[in-house]
């Protein structure tokens, strides 16, 4: 059976990563595209590197007739997201890959995003979409809330640390470096090739990154109490790819055994042996996370390193992984395919 | 049916572009890697951005059990390849990614690779291996000599002109721009990033380049009279790609519709609109090469220009198209892959 | 004697580089640094590189007194700039980086500019800021056009061998390959760092290139009768430089002789030894231009290779270097700066 | 009066980066450069960018003759360093850029580097590089140890605050992104360039790397009790450039005060103004750092980021200002270059 998919928004960097791969996926048909600011063009005119896809031509989302959608991808801007998906007949399910149904405290979301949320309704159904960690709420879902692409690679780092009791939940710093596709295929002059290549910096810094409402949100939740993690991202000049260096307080070998126990039976979660460290290069176009863990020569300290690509796993690749489960096919449908690498 | 694979040479990039593009082939299994040097390794341990596929360690050649291999891939140096290539059982069917096999004439094999060659009696039975010009000789050989990637681009712009007599065969230039990944996994000052980025320049200037061998050997036989081309490469600070600009003389609509009637069925070469011009991000990771054609100011001449993965549609994917052949499979199995774009 | 400099246009890539050099010549003060749509703006929160720097915040240009002003340097886009420089009071000397005073036939100026020229009678005092070949009259010039970057790279590789007459001048083919930072610091797509990164393609193909505008305007000139060139640029991912690879027919010997001859005596101009090719690496931020000759296997047929940085030799460089010239001081005064490798 | 140079080691990147600052400095002449595997080449053989200085071929060490000689640049590997600076005449001042004196205690030396120190005598008469804290030892110094670039980096940023009692000396943590040059001219295969470019890990994890030697000796100096601090390198895809993000306990403002107070009067150190953070790319081919302080939103946290260029004022450039001062000169002749950017 082939499920009819529509991408809104698919004219960005995460649009393009979902035609990718649904391009290889045994049962998806792409019958909609839309990208509201292009419409009427023809795909390969916006991505000519899918031209040799069979695509429908770009279109606004009204023009959209969603009676013949199954699943719809939803790769808007936040706040035009809760709009756009609250109208949708309920028929239809929905991955959303921006922010606005992430924060289940409406409070939280006006702290990290401003305004009101226009859609709570949707909110309180959405469910979020860690695959690995919501995993069964996902399968039942109509509606799953794509993460943070930073707040993934965190937690994939954290949560099962926390979970254990294995780290000093007061002293946990989360370094990380980003690639620039992850901030869009937005017209900046500091994204220009002649300003990024070549240099790096910090960026957000001082705790005011808006992923930290996610980790707030699920760190706390799996401590029972308030978890506040320190979070410096740093722009670097790659297109692809997020590593987290995050440095915890306890004993190295038990946070080893406790990522290696809780990951062994997935697939895309891999857990390096131990003192090994991992690369974004080795992840480059693919749906997995490498984790590496290594002891610090200061007693009781330990230093978590993770890496993924964040246009696939911590976005696009992550949502057909949760379309799969809600659509009752092979959660890894699709997402085979082997990092690119040189 | 599942064929037994045997890759030689595995530790390289053409290696593990192999390897990677068979993580999703739905008919061949790995079953030896060898790699003299680094025998005894975990392929992980080479390329762990493999990590997630089960693959057998590196070994040493003499290690390999051929009686349980179908076809052997074989991505050594010009010169071992072709010892090694005469000593394997003629059971074995073989794509070879050397220049060993690709030249007939043995006195050219001298000229442009210095030394006698040492397997003339496989040379005899090896089948140049451009599928989408030799797709039927292809089909019933067991000795294919992969390509120069450089050579495989300029003909794809070339060879339906040469053919067609459209162009003039005394006024052509080839100016390529070859990435990086082409030179393989050398040890060479002038390939470290902190040389090679940010600057570009030409090599092998003059028609000295090996893959003119190919050209003169090719395109002379298609004209049926010598036809010498002028070929200039250009390495530039990039992974993967090879752009060929192609100044000819003739008529470039006469020259357009050629290219575009020659490729009209074929999957991987994609002739673009009038005027379009193709780039290396667009078909980078994948086995498509894009071709384009415009006119010049000045009347009566016209530019081609190709664009294709070196590792991909240049090397292995050409490989495994050729071994998709020589085995009875689907040409295009495991090669559908999309283009990894940003 | 110290000159005082303005800068108009001063928040783009040639304004900053402009105030790098002059950063450390002996003579000039930057007294304005004006920009419109960052006026108010201190110069260090546009430019952080060149904080270390007593510079004047950026104004609007209607704020300068130019009274004060003994040479201003002007890196506004085409079209405006002619309406600024003709309302300069005619006591200021000025050096143009846009186009608008390049090309002297009015019909040539519409024909690649589009749109009337407004500053007719400054364009009758203009000099072409080709230094090497215009020195004498740069002199004496009140308003001297900076040339193209491109423009430039070709001339210094084929105006001696028109000039001697050692080429077929119906059979010249310019290859050029551009980093990014000609193209400004405009927000375009394709100038994004995950987009440009990885991949390059040819671009105005076909002979529509405007710097064609000044190869046909100069090369006529000096060969007494129309001469049209074919011209191809490429856009590269690097930042810094434009390497220019010429085809040409004639002797190899003979134009290796003639470009040595003419550049014998000039510091910038550095034929390397015949054979050897230049690289844009070897010139990156410096004000040299590094020409190779190589002879093509095909009897009478040359290959003239020309590597610059746009930013400096290609633009700002050179304007500097005439400003010099115009002031009366050493012409290499500021730009003795040797390339940054790596 | 001129001052005669000579370099040792000048085939690496240290030494060509001497070679670039010193062709512009006022009262230095290169006499001598020696590097013992490339002996016997003309210099712009080795380093085609710096072809336009009169240089001396390179030589082997021994035929130099030191009695002609002033001050030597010593850039070779660790140990070779020691043996060769041991052999030296007492008349020539030296400037070491090797590892080989930094460590004042032998004990420590071994601890990191391995085997038995060779020239202890030389070592206790060595003074540290770090030029604004040891100033007036390196005026009188015959022998300066050059600074680790990444201890440089990490000491720029903590030492007035260790020094000033601000922060809590046992929460350090230092994690550092470095570009590729700092790793030398090594034919490694992770530093080529279709390895590193589009990836990025982290090396020499859990406390490993050799430049702890030099905080725990400096930092404990200051706090006059043991400091360990956390050290976590990066490498990624970039040539020149450190920035360190530096974790610490304390209060923002005071720590903000303390870094400017200190650096108020120096040329090189730039704190920029509260709350913004550096880049590497605005430092880039100059002996500038940019400081950096932020609050974060965890009270009695701050996050201090501190950016140079590896090659310049964290080797070369700091070698130049320490001969400065060793000879009388100004201590900034022949550094004020601005930084390259784009």
């Amino acid at each position: 059976m082939t499920h009819k998919i529509a991408i809104l928004g698919a004219s960005g960097y995460t649009g393009a990563e979902l035609v990718r791969l649904i391009a290889t996926h045994p049962s998806m048909e792409i019958v909609a595209l839309a990208a509201n600011s292009k419409a009427g063009m023809a795909y390969e005119d916006v991505f000519p590197h899918l031209r040799h896809l069979a695509l429908p031509d770009l279109v606004k989302i009204e023009e959209i007739d969603f009676d013949n959608v199954d699943l719809v991808f939803c790769g808007l801007p936040h706040a035009t997201s809760q709009s756009v998906i609250k109208a949708l007949p309920k028929s239809v399910k929905v991955v959303d890959l921006s922010a606005d149904f992430r924060l289940r405290d409406p409070e939280e979301y006006v702290k990290w995003y401003g305004g009101q949320h226009d859609a709570l309704e949707c909110q309180a159904e959405a469910v979020y979409g860690l695959t690995e960690f919501y995993r069964d709420d996902i399968k039942n879902a109509r509606l799953v809330a794509g993460t943070g692409c930073n707040a993934a690679t965190g937690q994939y780092a954290l949560r099962p640390l926390i979970e254990a009791g294995v780290i000093d939940l007061d002293q946990i710093i989360l370094d990380l470096k980003c690639a620039v596709s992850g901030a869009g295929r937005s017209l900046k002059e500091n994204l220009l090739h002649a300003e990024l290549s070549e240099g790096y910096h910090p960026y957000a810094i001082g705790g005011t990154h808006r992923h930290l409402g996610e980790f707030d949100q699920e760190f706390s939740a799996i401590a029972g109490r308030p978890v506040k993690v320190q979070f410096t991202p740093h722009l670097v000049p790659a297109n692809r790819g997020i590593l987290a260096t995050v440095y915890v307080q306890g004993d190295a070998q038990a946070i080893y055994d406790t990522l290696q126990k809780t990951y062994a039976d997935e697939t895309f979660i891999q857990v390096l042996p131990f003192g090994k460290v991992p690369s974004t290069r080795h992840v480059r176009g693919s749906n997995f996370c490498h984790i590496g863990v290594s002891g610090d020569r200061i007693e009781g300290r330990a230093i978590v390193t993770a890496a993924l690509d964040n246009l696939t796993k911590g976005s696009s690749g992550q949502a057909l992984q949760n379309a799969n489960l809600m659509l009752g096919e092979e959660e890894n449908a699709g997402l085979m395919l082997a990092p690119c690498f040189p």
